[in-house]
């Protein structure tokens, strides 16, 4: 059994990784921080758990007290990460949900985090853990930092074209997220009167994970990164779970859809949670779930992948507990065959 | 033209108010107050009246200087209208869309509201106008205490079997709201992620429009008033707009609906602004608009009474405007043919 | 392992069915049927279960065919199950989520349900499957009628203070349920359009679901059973999910909420699937699970009862697999450790 | 005062007609017909309107007999309206909500619409009712085709780019549609429980509306038109009124957003409808408005135009009703100041 900490679990992060990770077969869940919570029930706080679990939020003061974990789930703020890390022990492994150590490069961290990195040193043993394209590398690593939940959906999308070299060009990917990305802290773009009938696009060319979906991007091909160009705008749908991709690839010679289809089915074929789906995804079929269900459509020299994921469990929670799996060598799916509901 | 004042235009009152009375033919708007948003442009805040107002927002320091104007809405926070309303001009007539006013005994208003009152004199000024029953008072009244949303609806609904002495024992009044009833401002209960799937009830026995309700009734049935009991209970719906009601009547002899159907016709046929509808009332039509939709049913000694407003028009401003209307001599239903919309 | 069928997988009880026992330790689904599906993957009409299973839908034009199963549930439209059921095999086990075999009286049925029914003496095999009334029944049965969704919901929040005896005179059920419970297939009613923004009553005085809850009271209560009556009003919610019943409950002297706290921890205390929760219970957090979640709170001689649940699962499948658990001397929650989300 | 009938008046086209037309200054609303609705009361189709207005469907046997109208808007289910309009009195001006008359081209127009066309003579009377764009024709047009809701948002989020000269190369308009424009009939795409948590592409390269946007761009820039190409692709949003545009578009050179700003302020800055906005359009803003709500942004040489509408009133009848105006004389504005509320 792997002895597991989540720091953080107040927030949706926490909430997701505490609802896995209690039926997790392979897993012993022994500390919950929240530190506004501390000594609070878990369940006063995700009403969702009562009668599931009788654990209690603890305040951890000294990371070094950790030591008798095998794994942490760093569920925190923006920033917090960066702070723990230096001090936790070193037989822990790390998997941390923010972006504090996604990016290898100092000056685009600043650029679109807004403050300095504090622990650049650290991030060297990062492993970037979008598990399908760094399965080999996230086996071996105790540090993975997990991809953010559009740049899940929109690297997913890319991958097979932008490594096969069919891509060219300028990508347009219109991305579209429920309310729930938003965290758990009432603010005005999630007031309900105001969301509930509304559409509207936000952080127009300044989104954060851009960079990083660049850097994978060009660590599988560089050659593309160095003649493309990426444009990633995100947008609030009045839903709760799920992320939307629309992505617009021109590719250097006219392709039918059956032919792009083929190709995914050779990069995905055996990935158990990504799904070949025809005519569109949809994200109710992928709601609550770690599944990723894509569909393709070719016309001229111009591809459109579209791709729907749940932003708290692929796009978050589930791939960290995917990424943990692969870390303690468990089955990839252990803990994951999350059914989604119809309806 | 009516000269008209709105203190406290931020809010969800006050923007309902200003897409009233922008448009109303005997009004001229002279002045929307908001005090954090002093000097700023009012479509800023409203960003559905841009092209159609170049008002903005000022600050009002001291209510001496609203002495031009003939009336002033007040739809600010509960509590600042007492403190204003001493200090108005006596020469501006005043509605106040807050619960300040309302209660005519001291004692209940504390329970209720929490707080001391400050200006119990002035209270004695004050009608209440539920404008269906009240008519004639509030056509010479100067000071205005409008009815609460939930209240609104509850009273339209008992009036008929109350005054006609058919209800005795206890009332059950299941009531339901939108989120738009919590206000503008962002709160755990309007969450978008928490509130779009959700369901509850909330201040179970101890709502505050409880004692208006038993007010206004007791002045139209003492008889009633001092033998039976109102159970009033509100929920809240995930949905912005509308409060829907169910009222559990028990009647002294058995009737059918054809009966009762006859007694709401006898009291409501003449008022334009209620609709006795066959079936249910549905939010959905009322959404917008100042239409009060009542369906009947009764079997054995039990009658349902169900009421649809929209609660920021009938159940605030707009029922505000038709007050205004009467007590300056205006047709009553100027500004307010409202069409609500399909879908 | 118990070898399963479902007979009608393509509705929505049919879905969860299929989302519980797919993932059921201790069950073997053999066969899914649905006539109009026949020969197709069950996961293009629940593109949900896509990766989680590969069966396909099939045609049962005989149900003595069925002689190899060891339990049979039935998701069926009403009025079907009785024409199937006495051709079953006597050896299979049968779990009918319909209302077909709820009711003991031929003439009730009629009237609630608009037809004869075609089978009353197979009615008298089989158990009314309120599990948490009924268990020792449920354990020995071979044929179970499950509760219909709004019945489960009002039984089990009524049941302490009507076994008590505590509870006299009218009791008045103010029911409130998601578009799901409308079933599958499109309807002037569940048109999103119009749903998305409503709230109305409907089956005013008629709902079905009635003289089943009256004759489940009146076998653990006949004295209040004869001496009270039970109003149930229906309503619709514009979210997918969910069952919220407000019961108002006159008792026989003025009760404390503590003391009647007490009364249903005494009823509920070792009841895994009941949470006694403060303050108001909410469908947000049953939702996907077997939870009933209720709280109480009295003033006066009237108490409240408030409960939610998911109408799919406790309503339906979840029940239905609960009690399946029971009549093959399974762990009563196997299978149904289905945790809610937040959000 | 203009003299008009509505040729299908129970869908959501002719809904939204009704709401305008009967409180139009200018107007008398003669005849709504509806011919399965016939001899029914307009507010037992459209609750809405109960008080409102008394008109009866009428069923129009032979449109000749509308010959006493000024003007007759059709708002009939593409393909009637071609089969009417021959048929027409030549004294009655028409507008046409369908896409029967607005594609020149008579094979295109059998690609998209999946029949022959019945009246291409006819077609050539038809201005496309682009108002912002085609307005001195309208003026002197006796026959509209009026835009689809897609295209005019696209087309007036284009027009400055394309006009100008400026947009080369690709087009990606990533569309999005709230459930109102699947009309008022139920379909598996618009019920409720699948729908309300849902986003998903649809008609993927193959909308009907793309070529009357190719059209329309070829008469203002027929450059553009032979070297470029429009990606258009169709989403739809759990919410019920709204169309929302994210349009991206390649530019000759690199653009900063302020100059861009400056060419949409030189093209619309004397429009009415049109709002240029900061941040982004949201529909929330634009909900039963006939307002155009637009804002910019630019990188490089890309530039993104995000355009928000209500699909039912700029995007069907009150561009129609716009329309009209011009075509008899009419303030462009009359009827059409329907303020959008807040929430």
């Amino acid at each position: 059994m792997v002895k597991v900490g989540i720091l953080g679990g107040s927030g949706y992060g926490g909430s997701e990784l505490l609802r896995i990770l209690l039926f997790h077969p392979g897993v012993k869940l022994e500390l919950v921080s929240a530190g506004e919570h501390a000594g609070k029930r878990v369940d006063r706080v995700h009403p969702n758990l009562a009668k599931l679990t009788d654990l209690k939020f603890e305040g951890v003061s000294d990371p070094r007290a950790l030591a008798g974990l095998d794994c942490v789930f760093l569920a925190l703020p923006h920033g917090q990460g960066m702070e723990i890390v230096p001090a936790l022990p070193s037989n822990v492994k790390v998997i941390d949900l923010s972006g504090d150590f996604r990016l290898s490069d100092a000056e685009t961290f600043k650029r679109y985090y807004g403050r300095e990195h504090a622990a650049m040193e650290e991030q060297r043993r990062f492993i970037y853990g979008l598990t399908e394209v760094n399965r080999n590398q996230i086996k071996e690593a105790d540090r993975i930092a997990n991809p953010g939940c559009f740049a899940t959906a929109l690297e997913l999308g890319l991958y097979p074209l932008v490594a096969s070299g069919l891509a060219t060009g300028k990508v347009i990917a219109d991305m579209k997220t429920g309310s729930s990305g938003s965290g758990a802290r009432p603010a005005a773009g999630t007031h309900h009167p105001k969301r509930a009938n509304s559409f509207y696009a936000y952080k127009v060319f300044e989104h954060q994970h851009q960079p990083e979906v660049e850097q994978l991007l060009a660590s599988v091909a560089p050659d593309w990164s160095s003649t493309s160009t990426l444009v990633l705008q995100t947008h609030s749908i009045p839903v709760v779970r799920g992320i939307f991709a629309s992505i617009y690839v021109t590719v250097k010679e006219p392709k039918a859809s059956a032919s792009v289809g083929e190709l995914f089915r050779d990069y995905y074929e055996s990935e158990f949670f990504i799904r070949l789906v025809e005519g569109s995804p949809d994200i109710n079929w992928v709601k609550n779930t770690n599944f990723v269900d894509i569909s393709l459509a070719a016309s001229g020299d111009t591809v459109i992948v579209f791709v729907a994921i749940d932003n708290l469990v692929k796009g978050a929670a589930g791939q960290a507990v995917q990424n943990m799996n692969l870390m303690f060598g468990i089955d990839e799916r252990t803990g994951l065959l999350l059914p989604g509901s119809n309806p």
